[in-house]
């Protein structure tokens, strides 16, 4: 039902994403990648760029007396450096990867100072104590992902005072782009379907009221895929200090003097983060990592010219949805535009009710099965067992023992 | 954390698929994306090739006494054609995207004969009959996805006697292949990570041990990223006949006989789909469209010249692992060589132990404060006030109210 995609780049040949990504693997059943799955970890191991921001950095701070955390490890590639430099301890932190795998690495790497741990931040032992947390825990536009609450309850938890972070601190930056190509595929092209449709030679299907959706959406991709031509100066909507902050949020305005004339179709925004004395910059103009632009698309694009004034407020809350404003007051314009990743999908009258803290649940079929379920994983029956009631007792759940058997290993792995 | 990827092509602009791809939106808080993700379905709605061929067979069927069912609609491309070609009856049966997203598409096109389902084939009112059921159930490696078995409980269920299906036959076609670039980067890589690192002026971590799970890794990918070169002619692998088909799974074997010397890295699948007279080819050779190829690596490349015989034997059980393996009887060569999608993956000695019939599970920390939630969603307590007692009752897996309010919601989504 689907086609990957692929690009070719200099130094990571084959940036992928969670669930994704060119030379993207698919292995587990129902094909769905996820941090477990090995080869996702490639484009981050390969990431020269990043490494060397963080190894950099390390250079400069790790001694022999250093204790080390790599917090979300994925396979340790941080912290096995951080070893390889020198360090007196080195924890890999790491709910995802088998505990066996990451310490056969470090085995294997002759590096017997490496500790690893397959847990969350959260969930590990609170006696650790470390001078240095190593983390890569910045979303694509930063607050993407939502990662950065568990880098600040690590650093009050194990980061001794006086200890360092890798990165410390971290910007979001924007700047009002041109991207006509883009724009016109991602949001034009809806409201003009049935014209599409009708110069291909097929039923002329009209999707205007998609357009909406497309316009509110927030689309990531790398730098030179958007051929976005910056209008302005790039503006730091947002800087955080990793050492005192306690909220990944972002709720800030900034004014964009026009420097290039042309027509506006949105705001390109990514992350810089500091490592020891040099930034990192994730931006269109700096050599290319795993990392993607976000392409923010106004509702209505807007010509503008050299000195012209453009401003962009974008809040995000923790865990929330993106929203960007944008106010101009030039001629023939449309003075405010707001968009907002709530308004990019569609919900029934029934979701909208379903998001709301007055809603009352009830459960549904599926839930009742897996309130069966989990009422009965209590040591005695075994999984097959499990498979064969619930597919006795939610037939309209589990058409086949198979699907009974895939949600009990399911929950299995996730719950047990 | 990631970097998304680009890649033009003529007419699907940016192929994207679930949870990814170039211009891949990030909608939804965490930024997952999913089929209710709209503009996930621009790779599909935009897809000239695919439309073309399933506009094509149905222009030979439909008449404006067609009753139609286009199953697993997603924004109803496929049975808004069939509407716009004048069938009787159009149902788009879809659970991911709400009816009445799907009803004001219909009515925005002006086609009364459309019904909207928001609900799976499985859970619709089975008194629906159709003359043609419509569906893309068909994943990149045809099995991947594992779609076709709700086809076919549609068929048994929906379609009159005598009633047709689109696609009506589907064959899994594989070739051995010369791939040397995609190879070296996603196996070879790992193997000699150390000096790749030294090259990099990096610490010179040693991945070898993570190359196992990369020769046992299905990699997902477009025609032309691949720069595969084929070393025989295409064998079919697998041919399933929907209309009588009642399990989605292969167990086949192919002997090849090499037509064009080189070093064989592995095997490239796809699958060709018959829409009417016509088949829809997803191979390398036919016009790209929003599927991927699939590429299954050998461990150990082998050297053939023009003659040789080569075998490749595939299972895959439905919702299982794939499994290929290849036989040659060729000097110098491994004569047989297996790759499974179960050792893609890194498991813990109890991850293993989670995956058996046998394993009698308990519930986890996560697994109690899921059924603490389930057992009481019972139309008393409102989301807010079942998150607050959630966060007090389970700190630990809930750091923040924030985290529970998530979990509660997500879990009202699915689940009432």
């Amino acid at each position: 039902m689907h086609r990957g995609v692929a690009r070719q780049n200099s130094d990571i040949d084959y940036p992928s994403r969670k669930h994704s990504g060119a030379g993207r693997p698919g292995g587990a059943a129902g094909e769905v990648m996820s941090y477990s799955d090995i080869v996702g970890h490639h484009s981050m191991v390969f990431d020269r760029v990043r490494n060397a921001a963080y190894a950099k950095a390390m250079e400069n701070i790790i001694t022999s007396e250093s204790r080390v955390m790599d917090l979300g490890a994925g396979l340790g590639i941080l912290g096995l450096m951080a070893a390889k430099l020198g360090a007196a301890e080195v924890h890999l932190v790491e709910p995802a990867i088998p505990e066996n795998l990451t310490a056969e690495l470090a085995r294997h790497n002759g590096l017997e100072q490496v500790t690893c741990h397959e847990a969350t931040g959260e969930a590990l032992n609170p006696d650790i104590e470390v001078d240095v947390i190593l983390s890569v825990f910045t979303g694509n536009f930063l607050l993407t992902e939502d990662l950065l609450p568990s880098l600040f309850r690590a650093r009050d938890k194990f980061l001794a005072p006086g200890g360092k972070l890798i990165p410390d601190r971290a910007r979001m930056v924007v700047v009002p782009v041109s991207a006509p190509d883009e724009y016109n595929k991602q949001v034009k092209r809806w409201d003009e379907a049935s014209a599409y449709f009708t110069e291909k030679q097929l039923p002329p299907v009209d999707f205007g009221p998609i357009g909406a959706f497309a316009r509110n959406t927030v689309y990531y991709n790398a730098a030179d895929a958007f051929a976005a031509k910056p209008l302005a100066n790039e503006r730091i909507l947002e800087e955080l200090d990793l050492y005192t902050a306690t909220e990944a949020a972002c709720d800030a305005r900034v004014d964009a003097v026009i420097t290039e004339g042309g027509v506006c179709h949105g705001w390109l925004g990514w992350f810089d983060a500091r490592m020891g004395e040099d930034w990192l910059s994730t931006g269109p103009q700096a050599p290319a990592t795993h990392w993607s632009l976000a392409f923010m698309p106004l509702a209505q694009p807007i010509e503008v010219k050299r000195g012209d004034n453009i401003s962009l407020e974008l809040k995000r809350p923790e865990l929330g949805e993106w929203t960007w404003s944008t106010r101009c007051n030039l001629p023939g314009a449309t003075p405010s535009q707001r968009q907002s990743t709530f308004l990019s999908r569609p919900f029934s009258p029934a979701d909208i009710q379903k998001r709301s803290q007055n809603y009352q649940p009830t459960l549904n079929n599926r839930g009742e099965a897996l309130q069966w379920l989990l009422a009965n994983m209590t040591g005695e029956l075994n999984a097959g067992q499990l498979a064969r009631m619930l597919q006795e007792n939610f037939t309209g759940q589990f058409p086949s023992l198979r699907d009974a058997e895939n949600f009990v290993r399911k929950q299995c792995e996730d719950l047990s």
